[in-house]
């Protein structure tokens, strides 16, 4: 990767690339790029690297589609992750789970409050799900769910779609069965004095 | 784990139940139960395992909410999961996510085409999600979005809601930037001849 002006070179690893930020975190605070929106955008390598990753998935390492994504904290980038799905045998293997998990084992903790994500492509339900559950703060993404189906027929549109249909009416359909014996489970968990939550 | 009317004591272990099922198929064949919508499921057991596994996620190991699931092909169970989101760190661990993850990595693909998730609570959209990309046949879920809200607080319906809205307006705004950069990584990776998909 070239990181963008000074062109040094950054090996991406997954889980521990650790090694490589020192000198992008650095690097980014002189950066400054403005969206087509007008927003001021100081930390435009974040994006760059996301690409980045998302090259290094689809064309490079040949794990999976073209999708690759970061975790920024205080300007630091603290997670990252590319499209696993096929090198690994993980459909749930995607650029922002990657990044989410990682930047989670990284500050030890499954809340990524005051985060930002940047993601090569706009994140399908499973991916915006795990944003949410891990509490990002803003997403940016660079192609949308329309891009990544004309060229590589990926259906997150599709996906977004089936969601809005009651859960019996989709392709996959979704019954319920047995809820009482479950509902009881919960019914115990309430009463619970130190019960988790998050 | 008392394994319908015999029971068995089955030791679940996410990622290694493997010890547990031979029992637990040869089991599950003589079973028969009937939901509330009349459809007869031989399958009960299944679901048992499911609630099961949300126990001990909820109120015995405290590893997460009361979140199980199991994937089964063919009357067995290949894939075991449940909430590990405070034990791990992991805002990804959902009950669903693992079992799906389990059970790609026993069938070596991340296909799960031919099998039935079988869950403890209606799946929020990450693993609604994870469901459609893995090509799940259908979803048996417990407790309801309601339910979980009710006894736990916890937001999966809202999640739904949001979806629902354009990306940029959302508790999590998701804005597009720097698409044209990525779209040149779509471009090559479309005249591959050799171009993964799945």
């Amino acid at each position: 990767m070239a990181c963008c002006d000074c062109k040094v070179d950054l090996i991406p690893r997954t889980a521990s690339a650790v090694t490589n930020l020192a000198h992008l975190n650095e690097c980014c605070k002189r950066s400054e790029d403005v969206d087509t929106s007008g927003i001021q955008h100081p930390h435009g390598p974040f994006m760059e690297r996301a690409i980045y990753l998302s090259r290094v998935a689809g064309l490079e390492k040949r794990t999976g589609g073209c999708f690759g994504a970061v975790v920024v904290k205080n300007g630091k980038i603290v997670g990252e992750g590319y499209n696993n799905v096929i090198s690994h045998n993980d459909p749930t293997w995607h650029g922002e789970v990657g990044a989410i998990r990682d930047a989670s084992q990284r500050l030890g903790t499954p809340h990524l409050k005051g985060c930002v994500l940047y993601t090569s492509s706009e994140p399908c339900p499973m991916c915006m799900g795990a944003c949410y559950w891990a509490r990002i703060d803003k997403i940016y993404y660079a192609t949308t769910a329309k891009d990544v189906k004309e060229h590589g027929r990926f259906e997150d549109e599709d996906f977004y779609e089936e969601f809005a249909k009651p859960p019996a009416d989709r392709n996959i359909p979704a019954l319920e069965f047995m809820r009482e014996e479950a509902v009881k489970v919960w019914e115990e968990f309430g009463q619970l004095p130190d019960r988790c939550h998050y």
